[in-house]
This record gives structure tokens, sequence and C-alpha cells, in this order.
């Protein structure tokens, strides 16, 4: 066999390995570096019976944030739900226009709304979210997510990031059990868990107002009251992950932006098993957003306790499930 | 062929169809009568593909209350539990044994315990459950389950009831999703949850107590305070329903003894599906205990709303694990 036939084989066979290699990637949106590499390690040596590190499947379980860590937090989705909601509660009260925030909200009144503190958006969240059954509010949640576009005319569910999901699927593929544990509330998460995640509702954990239950006057139903019973945040998330699920997860990820997945990535630190904790960064003002938090606290404490931090830029060839 | 011959035959064969159907019962402790069949109905009903009453695999959420449902009430088994930590504590601290309930349960003085009130029994759990690590309380239970045996000799799993184990089989068998939703504290049935009933530990909820995630001074842990959180019982049990799973039950059961569970089972027969309801009448003062609420509450709203009732007398072949 001549030389150059010889090449040709081998840079056909060559092809045909990587053309296989990247169909059987179950991470294709991301990088081949080495934190993508670690990601596998670890996966590989929880799932190998027979090792030290061998993880039983049951106690396989892989928490995740939501805004800013499986889809975007700028613009946050449930504000653009609570305007929504804000909308046509003013439609059909008119009256409701002469107070702010809605006053602002009807007159598209960005530089107000955007000059909200967190206590007001939350005031505003419990405002559009409560005083109406469990099945109303259900119902204002399917419509919204079925008509409903962000700023950038997108459709919601392409602001969903794409590595996240091939991460998810990554995981259950080899036995984990995936959840959502996130600051956003509950049951407005429970919509689009499934269809976006492959999450099911009763593996997510959320911020939750308090609810009545009303057998009375023909209602049998969950009356949601507008006072906060849990905001599931920074201490909160491992307190609600205890509720919850009753392990320590092994695989936990959040994001930097507001501080408030560190805690639930040190309790995952403490498992009896081995753990994997993985910090979402926005450095990517390209594609995505770049922000910092102030103190910097959780790239502080990733570097403090030898966490793996994806840099958005760096480590994400694609970001969106729409792109 | 003569007639004795084919006789013989016929005979032989029906054993044969006899034997072959009692292994195959999935429900061997229960008796064969209208109850059993309506369960057996419903299941079917709920799982035939291509019919009006089919149900998808993941809405099938069956809900079971655990005390007096699962494994007997009297004695409640968390109270052994209270009565075991209460002498471990006094062991290590002997000046409690100056104060009630400590001096009653250090002396055995049974009048005195049996004449607590709720509320008492409520303190005394609350004290004993709590003021300890997440880790320290779980390795408490885990070596009360293991050691401890109820007033009658029998260790705490003989207690378990058959039948219940039997159900909770068929259903998951058939593609439901079995959730313990209990007045017990979570954490407490967590320990045995799976090696009793199959049920894992998320799919456990229960009465909780505040806990607080403390991350400093070495330790990354819960810890327990003695604030109670949520108390899982009556109105609560809907609600807790809703936070943990996001959606009714198609099969809900409790039983009658302290009206406890009448609005989880409303609750299920509020599902949008077919649903059925079980309510577990303590009536067999040979075999178990016969109680009846004063009231009549459960029996009462059984009737109403059409629940199905079981006579443990007249619809269990067998009551306990041990027998």
């Amino acid at each position: 066999m001549r030389k150059s036939t010889t090449l040709l084989i081998i840079i056909f066979c060559s092809i045909l390995i990587n053309v296989s290699f990247a169909q059987d990637d179950p991470l294709r949106s991301w990088n081949n570096d080495s934190l993508k590499g670690s990601i596998i390690a670890f996966v590989k040596s929880v799932t190998t019976e027979g090792t030290s590190t061998f993880v039983p499947a049951e106690d396989r379980v892989a928490t995740f944030d939501n805004d800013g860590t499986l889809w975007c937090e700028k613009p946050l989705i449930q504000g653009i739900f609570a305007m929504y909601r804000a909308k046509k509660m003013i439609g059909k009260n008119p009256a409701l226009k002469q107070k702010q925030p809605f006053k602002a909200i009807a007159s598209n009144d960005m530089t107000y709304i955007k000059s909200m503190s967190e206590q007001d958006l939350i005031k505003l969240v419990a405002v559009t979210h409560t005083g109406l059954t469990e099945e109303e509010y259900e119902k204002e949640v399917a419509d919204f997510f079925a008509n409903a576009k962000a700023p950038n005319g997108k459709s919601i569910e392409e602001l969903v990031y794409k590595p996240q999901v091939e991460l998810l699927q990554y995981l259950r593929a080899n036995g984990f059990k995936t959840y959502i544990c996130s600051g956003g509330t509950v049951d407005f998460m429970r919509a689009i868990s499934t269809k976006y995640y492959g999450i099911p509702p009763e593996q997510v954990i959320g911020s939750t107002f308090v609810y009545v239950y009303k057998d009375s006057a023909g209602i049998n139903d969950i009356y949601r009251t507008p006072k906060l019973n849990t905001f599931n945040d920074k201490q909160v998330k491992p307190v609600s992950i205890q509720y919850h699920i009753g392990k320590r997860p092994i695989f936990a990820c959040g994001n930097e932006g507001g501080g408030g997945d560190i805690y639930m990535l040190r309790f995952s630190q403490g498992n009896k098993y081995p753990s994997y904790q993985l910090l979402i960064n926005h450095d990517d003002k390209e594609r995505e957003f770049y922000y910092q938090e102030k103190d910097n606290k959780s790239l502080n404490w990733a570097k403090k306790f030898g966490w793996n931090i994806v840099s958005m830029k760096g480590n994400w060839k694609t970001i969106f499930v729409a792109d």
C-alpha cells in the first residue's frame, strides 16, 4: 500500500472517530478542557463500583440553583411574570394604577422599576403571586410561559443555558437524581421544570408563601396568602434541602452574583461521600452579561474551599438553548 | 375417559390455578372481598391506556399517613423514642430527674405519662429531638431502631401493618410514586422508610422543627432547634403535599382515630383525575385495638364523601409483619 493511501485511511479513520466522539459527547456545549474533564472524572469516580469513591445510586443527589445557574437572571424571569400579572391586575382593576409600583408598570417607567429595592420586589412578587387559589395561579403561570417574550424578543425557554441542560441529562444518565433549589417561588418553577430541564415538580425546591387549605363553600383547594413562608436563599438552602430530601447533595451548582448559593455548596462539601461543587461566573459580556459581587464572596469562597468555577466565556462553547 | 378421572383432573387443575392465583396475588394479606376488589379495579382503571380513566405515570401520586395507617399508633413509636432519648439524657445529666416529665420517665411512672396532654407530649418530643446537630440526631435514631423493643417485646419493624406493605408495593408496581405524609417528625421516619416501606427519604413528609444551618467553628451541619416549624396534621397535610410534591394525590390513605387525615383525603378527592380514598378503621380488639373518635368525624366524612373504609377486623387477613 502506498504511503499516501495509508495516510488517507488514517485521516479518514480519525475523522470517523472524532465524529463518533462528538456524537457520544454528553457535554457538547462545554469546551474540551480541564473543567469538563473534572466533571466527567468525578462522575466516573462515583459510579465505578468496587472503588472507595463509589456512591450508591440513591445517594447521588444533585442540586442546582435556577436563576443565573440554569437560566439567565438578567432579566429575572419571575420579575417579567410579576409585571405580566400586574398588567393583568390593572386591566381588571384600573384604580390600581394610582399607586406604585403599578403606576410605573402601567406606564413602562423603567427608571422607577429598576430603582426598586429587593424588599420592594418581594412585595411586588407577593401581591402578584397570591390572593388566589393554587389552581387559578397555575393557570396564570401556564398562560405566561405559553405566550411571554423576554425583552430581547426571545421566548422564555430560549433563555435556558444549553450546557446546563446537557449537564443535568448527563448526571441523570449516571443515576443522579437532579433537583432545583432556588430562590424563585416553587410553583412558578414547577410549571416548566419538566419541559425545560427534565426535572419533575416534586424535585423543585423554592421560596414559598403561606398556603391555607380551604374545604368550604365549594372550594377544595390551596389558597395562596401573601405572607412569605420561606425565602430560599443563602443559609436557608441547606435547611430546605434537609427538609425536602433529607440528604446532602454530592453535586451542587450555583452562581456568583448575589452570594445566594455558597452555603448550599458548603453543605454539599460536608457530605460523607466525595462531592463536587460548581460555581457559574457571569464573565461573558458579549454573549450574556458581566457582573460580579461587590465583596467577591462567592468567588473567594470558591478559591478558599476548592470549588470548580465555570467561566461562561471560557468554558461554554454555547450559552443559550436558542443559540 | 371415566368420570372419576375427569373429576380428578378438574380438581387438580383448580388446585393448580388457586395456587398460582395465591402466588400472583399482590395483596395476599387482604381478604378477597369487595374492598380489595375496588382497590384492584381502581389501579387497573388508572393504568389502562386509551381509556378515559387513564392517569399518566407522573401523576400517579399516592400519600399515606404513618401512625395508625402504616404501623400502629398504640403505642406511639415516636413516643417510645422520646422516652428512650429522655432516659439517655438523664444518664448524662441526672439533675434532669428532678423535673417532670423526666421524673416520671426515670421511675416508669406510667400513670403520669399516660396523663400527659398533647401539648405536654409535643414539648417532650421537642426537648428529646432537638438541641443537637442533624448528624448526631440521625445516629441516635439509628441506634434506637437497631435496639428498641415495643412494650410487647416485639421489634419496632414487627409493628408494621403487613397489608399496607403489600399495598405500597402493589401501587409502585403499577407506576405509582408512594409518599408518607404524617404527623411524625420527618427525619425520624426517614431512618426506616426505605427499609420498612420501600419509600426513600425524599418521599417522606412530616412535622418539622426549625433548623438552622451553621458553617462556623468547624460545624458544617444543620442544627435542630426546639421550635416547631410545622405540625403536619389536619389542614396542614394538603399544604405540605403542595409544597413538597406540587400535585394532588390520586390515592390517599389515612386512619380514623384523631381526625388527622380527613383533609388529605378531601384534597385528593379534588383531583382532576379519578382518585381513591382509603380510611383505616381500628375496630379489631383481638388482634390490635378498638378505638373510635368521640365525634366520629373521620367515619362520618368517609360516609358523606364516599371513601373506602378498611375494617381491620373484616378486611385484613393478617395485621402485623410479625404475624
